[in-house]
């Protein structure tokens, strides 16, 4: 049965950790997901006026908007859209800065699903334009993150139709740059781009 | 009486253009919105391969999300929220870009309430990490666009609470510079990118 609360809301009732899992969260990368993290950075840079970099907001179409009063807007039914871009860019010492954040449980390479067409084609644009950009990647297992250029994810993606479909470990350990993980900042990936661009 | 569609969707009419708006919409801006030209401009740029520069989305406070199958999933409630940074960024040789786009119909100034407090202070740390930051304002009426560099913004939002809370139109033409207001690109803010900032 269908329990209605006085609002007319239909009540949902709101999915419960177990104990099980919240041990997970708290022990794995101390209860924050590597989007967290890095935004935690952002903010970070931010505040010590090292860089301007913001994560976009994830596009949506918008389908049907309510307005039940003259100045609030209710979306009543929108869509999730594929992402043209990658999710972080911004500016460091008036250089432009463009990467993507993604994590694996796999302990021995990093699987190329996890990108896809749109955001390399982006990629390669900003590499064009001779931009700075690059890939994140962390190892959930180990939490090691590495700064991968974009220029090698490119070859790897180009070539997965023929080759593995996944990045090897030791290519990334090889090719890459470990990222300090720390606490202030929580992922500090604009040392290794002082170091590698500039 | 509220018709229903098989599909259980409410019905609901949705606005028709009356012959006058019809009208007005075909002759000013050959029915474009300036967020459309700058769209279009930015496209231009991209398929031309002369800069990287996307609208960011529209930031949404996602509040409910319904899964009806497994692959789809629909937003059912969700909220605009106020845009921490510019709408426009990206790459142009190397160098990051970032900029806001506003039109008036006002004839003779540019209202300061176009902008606000957040966007002011994105502006203000773009400019301190070097990046090239400006406005592009269109008045509708003569369908003229200026780029305006921030720093210029900034100072007359600053001096609005003392003083007037609008920039002159005189003032714009004698700090800004005039774009090219064409077909392809339909609006060449680059051409004075290059020119004022290379």
């Amino acid at each position: 049965m269908a329990i209605h609360y006085p609002n007319g809301k239909k009540y949902e009732k709101q999915p419960q950790p177990n104990h099980s899992q919240q041990k997970k969260i708290s022990f794995s990368n101390r209860g924050m997901t590597f989007e967290e993290d890095i935004n935690d950075s952002n903010a970070y840079y931010l505040a010590q006026k090292i860089a301007v970099i913001h994560k976009k907001p994830t596009p949506l179409q918008i389908v049907k908007v309510d307005y039940p009063t003259r100045s609030a807007a209710v979306i009543k039914e929108a869509y999730f859209r594929q992402p043209s871009t990658t999710d972080y860019n911004g500016v460091y010492e008036g250089k432009h800065i463009d990467f993507e954040a993604k994590e694996t449980k796999n302990k021995t390479s990093f699987p190329l699903k996890n990108f896809h067409d749109h955001q390399i084609n982006h990629m390669k644009q900003v590499i064009d334009q001779k931009g700075i950009c690059f890939v994140l990647l962390r190892f959930t297992t180990t939490d090691e993150v590495f700064l991968l250029d974009a220029t090698h994810l490119i070859l790897f993606y180009k070539q997965q139709q023929t080759s593995r479909k996944s990045i090897p470990k030791k290519e990334i350990e090889k090719l890459g740059h470990i990222v300090t993980v720390g606490y202030h900042p929580r992922v500090d990936y604009l040392k290794v781009v002082h170091d590698v661009y500039f």
